[in-house]
């Protein structure tokens, strides 16, 4: 779509364009909405955009969000410190604490082994890791379940190893509430190879 | 979603999520984008924000966004001052300019009346347009062919004819490159009711 609209409603629909997943119409939608909206509650948008800048930054021992030199998870006490799960990004790390299924501590790479983008394992928090691993008893590692989180897993598998670090990844197979025939081949293929023993 | 991030970062997903189609999903992944992006582009965004709000305001003529007191369009001594057409948002004037078939002038209403979100005649700018019909050969109603552009469009119909301004409204009937077995029945009977002779 070219543009439309002239000067200042024109830059802030090309700024919003900007914003991962925001087509032309929503960023016109957008738009428009900050131009009808009070001024007090763009300025509370603009404050909030100001504040994560200034205030967040990465936790010094996982990578994760932080407005302290260490998150909140490396924080706490009550983590179990002899887990480490590795995730690619610091959303990773909210969606597994949804799950409350887990104690221990994380490591954010952020991101993922991509030769094609030019991400090499420098490029990624993974000295960091490493010199974290002495004494951990398990490293789960989660990265995402798809080309470039595989191949990371993969690498990460061969150099703990040779650290005689114990690797575990997370399980691959069928969605919980998924119906088996729309499964995709690979999906389904995993689910055979990972199957369980059910026990009487 | 429950806040699952803490401080600036929930507060910033917090602030995108009251933008018009943006969900707690998009919102989390536009506040990481904004994370990791670079200072500079975030304050462009931020300077693009401020100067729509400090610099846009509606035509005093037509109710269309302008940078001065009066917008682009009415100033164009080009466009044909005897035609109206009557639209509801800023956005309807750049969707009737794109299509390049209307040479007159605009009035922006502002909205739709719209009684159920208390919504009358006097909260749009109803007044501004009927002080500018004098002399005017054509009202075109653009409301949006949905419940409220609609009784929008008929009560401008009545008001205007008692002005003996003559009025027109965009035609309905079946989009271009729709399929007809698809069409909803109210948008097939309109085709019908609005149905023309073809000329040999």
């Amino acid at each position: 779509m070219p543009a439309i609209y002239e000067g200042a409603v024109q830059d802030l629909i090309d700024e919003f364009g900007e914003l991962p997943g925001i087509g032309p119409k929503s960023a016109q939608r957008m738009a428009f909405h900050v131009l009808s909206a009070d001024t007090a509650a763009v300025e509370r948008l603009i404050e909030a955009l100001r504040a994560v800048k200034a205030k967040v930054r990465f936790c010094e021992t996982c990578g994760n969000i932080a407005e302290a030199p260490q998150c909140g998870i490396c924080l706490d006490p009550r983590r179990d410190s002899r887990v480490i799960c590795v995730v690619e990004e610091p959303k990773d790390v909210v969606a597994i604490e949804r799950t409350r299924e887990y104690r221990g501590l994380y490591h954010v790479l952020g991101g993922a082994i991509d030769p094609i983008n030019g991400v090499g394992p420098d490029d990624l928090r993974m000295r960091e890791l490493f010199a974290r691993v002495a004494g951990v008893e398990e490293i789960i590692l989660a990265t995402d379940p798809d080309v470039v989180g595989e191949a990371t897993a993969a690498y990460l598998t061969r150099m703990l190893r040779s650290m005689e670090v114990p690797v575990s990844r997370l399980a691959s197979g069928l969605p919980v509430g998924s119906d088996l025939e729309y499964a995709d081949e690979v999906t389904l293929g995993r689910a055979f190879e990972g199957r369980r023993r059910v026990e009487d």
